[in-house]
């Protein structure tokens, strides 16, 4: 028996340290393919049970992986040098939804969902939405800095932390920001640890701003004959002076599966599909909507399906998830790549995707959030773990990454940088950043216990 | 005639190098009443110029000042250690407005009422509405992360940052974050970089995020009773599923200096007044209009002025305005304090002050940003100058800030702590968030030369 687990056995009640054998294989993996076994995996109660594992770790040098849901796309929480698994799945309490202040406190397990239904119950919105917001949790959004299609009009997860309460590396207990809606009391520790992916502190718990819920909402559903126009479009309506809380975009191939899968009566007609979500006061929403058919059918929309009642927008939401479906249902393997270019590059971005599929014969489709240029680019390959699959895989996703960092995009709109996108992050951030992050990673975590093995190293 | 001067004369050109009296002399205050010479003063032109610059300093361990437009509130750029004041206000381009991409590339030294016509010249918008937009820049909201009015629905300056070029404590130039809307790549050095008041590295380009311009606006001014009755309009309007673009409140004592200043009848009646800000598409913010005035109705308001065109709505803001010239006018020296609370605590805060007034002898005036909490709370003294007075004025900020964080809130909402709340900055922190803001600062700026003497020393 590991001594690590004896160890922990002793600092935490022994039953929320683990060595069986199912809870490694669930915490050896994410949704992306790498994997590795932690020795112990903890299941934390409390903020002090952290503190107590990551000074034990800290003296010991013994790595710590933290782990909420496990929902993450870029293996991220992977224990790739072993260690523990830190799993705050289990600290998973909405501890206040308070709208006199527009806050809500939450421990790191909370499942994004139950946060949102927990405000919409009082009328409040936490805005907030990755697709994957029913499994999620908080602490992993947190960690990643989730997005979702609503941050075009909403702004994503760093935008509503408004405090945490951090466990340090070193096992201290820090507070950083707080409940108020707006802070200047020294740097912006709360929003460094956004998107810090595991690795400068765990998060225990946090205050999130929660805003007024809009009354009301609608969809249009418009069909184009091809991508450029239906790029042109998501232009069109912004220089209209509309700033839709949605603008999501579907290539020709996504189309095709999703006949495919679907039956083609099911799919509107055209090469792209543009899904427009407006929101705010009844009579606004009715009044934008009016305006945006008329602003769409002025550039030559093939049809447009008018969504304006919660029923028929979750319609052509669900329309969005079975994207989704569909390509999984081609029986291929889909690497979702989370690109993002300047938005008027997207038809440039689309054309490369097509000519990558011509040049590499793996397929690639491309949907998502068209607002705030954040494509999800996904290469359909057959199967990853043949070793030459993987080969020309692999060789296909940097080509596109080197387009994309050539054409001043970013490698990672909103999974975060994990083992998936590593072999290209000094290329992104540059030398003098790369340097940097390693002089601030040092300065949170002397010894490197947190989360060890990703991209920094 | 300073070593520092002869060695930057042989760096840089020499006429943007400075000891004359005349430049001393502007570069050793800011609107704070603290001050300091530096040794000399630098005009830097480029990047490269302040790379120079920063190599030099560092190498030989001279402490670097540097300065935007010199509008802080603060102290946060008063050289209290001399060596060099490093003004980037002629590096003042604005490089690009791409609607397109939906971003403004601008150096540090724009002013940000400039940047916000040049987006709104292309009918797109640059929210963050500081009230000195008119003569402070850019580089200097982004060391303060500057607030404002709008920043209620809109976000603070930190929310529209989307890349840097930022030259580091050693004189080398590192870009971070980039065009894209988002963007997970590596640590969010960007938005650390915000709210950093000169200590981390200095700005040098910043790319920001332009959204479409609201088509309309309009606003109502809602005289109350009492402070109470206005503190609860806020709260029923919010809960009422309105996010204005602005909730401004304003106290007793601020409007009986306004009527004593602009005379009675050019002041709505009651002891608080309100002023709400909507915008948005033409006929929902009609219909919204109507709404809000209802709700008020309900609520009990004494008066309702209704401002819905243009010229209306910037009547009311001059009133604004306006309440800071009429504290001006009572010939005591204004301690501007933009201390925040957790929203409930709006009518707790207000009855604070007036016992603090009661306690102290000192008059405190309250008005500002009611929405999010952002209440400027202003100590009038006689004459600050006066070591009585000054003592008896500090204890009452003293006491002012020791109740702010008693009550969760903070002791700076969008100022920054610079020298004015540098006694309560480890009060604020608690003892392990200071001792990483130092362990952060060190990696940063391993020499200490990046504004020395400020809330970390």
């Amino acid at each position: 028996m590991s001594k690590i687990y004896q160890d922990l056995s002793k600092l935490l009640p022994s039953e929320f340290v683990s060595i069986s054998q199912g809870d490694l294989e669930v915490h050896r993996i994410d949704k992306w393919h790498a994997a590795a076994d932690p020795e112990v995996v903890v299941f934390a109660q409390s903020t002090e049970q952290v503190a107590a594992v990551l000074r034990y770790a800290n003296e010991h040098e013994v790595p710590v992986y933290t782990r909420g849901a496990g929902v993450g796309y870029v293996g991220g929480c992977v224990p790739v040098n072993g260690g523990i698994a830190l799993s705050v799945a289990q600290m998973n309490d909405i501890l206040e939804v308070n709208t006199g202040d527009g806050v809500a406190v939450v421990q790191p397990g909370v499942i994004t969902g139950h946060l949102q239904e927990a405000a919409r119950t009082k009328g409040w919105y936490y805005p907030p939405d990755p697709a994957s917001l029913k499994e999620c949790s908080i602490g992993g959004n947190i960690a990643t800095n989730a997005g979702g299609p609503r941050c075009l009009k909403y702004g994503v997860t760093k935008q509503y932390v408004l405090g945490l309460e951090v466990v340090t590396a070193t096992g201290e207990i820090m507070r950083v920001g707080g409940r108020c809606h707006k802070n200047k009391t020294g740097f912006d520790l709360t929003t460094l640890m956004c998107g810090s992916e595991g690795m400068l502190g765990v998060v225990t718990e946090a205050t999130v701003r929660i805003i007024p819920h809009p009354e009301t909402r609608a969809m249009l559903g418009a069909s184009f004959v091809d991508f450029t126009g239906a790029a042109a479009a998501v232009q069109a309506i912004l220089d209209a002076g509309i700033l839709p809380s949605a603008l999501e975009i579907t290539d020709a191939f996504t189309l095709a599966a999703a006949r495919d899968y679907l039956g083609e009566d099911s799919l509107p007609p055209g090469d792209a599909y543009l899904m427009v979500e407006i929101d705010g006061r009844l009579s606004s929403v009715k009044n934008e909507l009016e305006g945006l058919t008329k602003l769409l059918n002025e550039l030559g929309v093939l049809r447009i399906n008018e969504a304006s009642d919660e029923a028929a927008c979750e319609e052509i939401w669900q329309l969005r998830r079975d994207f989704s479906y569909s390509l999984k249902h081609t029986g291929l393997t889909k690497l979702n790549e989370d690109i993002v270019v300047p938005r008027s590059k997207l038809v440039e971005l689309v054309n490369f995707a097509r000519q990558l599929q011509k040049d590499t014969g793996i397929p690639v489709a491309c949907f998502g959030h068209a607002g705030d240029g954040n494509i999800h680019t996904n290469l359909m390959v057959e199967d990853y773990s043949d070793p030459v699959i993987k080969k020309r895989a692999d060789a296909a996703v940097d080509k596109l990454f080197t387009w994309v960092l050539e054409h001043d995009g970013a490698i990672t709109g909103e999974h975060g940088v994990g083992l998936a996108k590593k072999p290209w992050i000094k290329q992104a951030l540059g030398p003098v950043s790369f340097a940097m992050h390693k002089q601030i990673k040092q300065a949170m975590d002397p010894k490197g216990i947190l989360n060890p093995g990703k991209f920094l190293d």
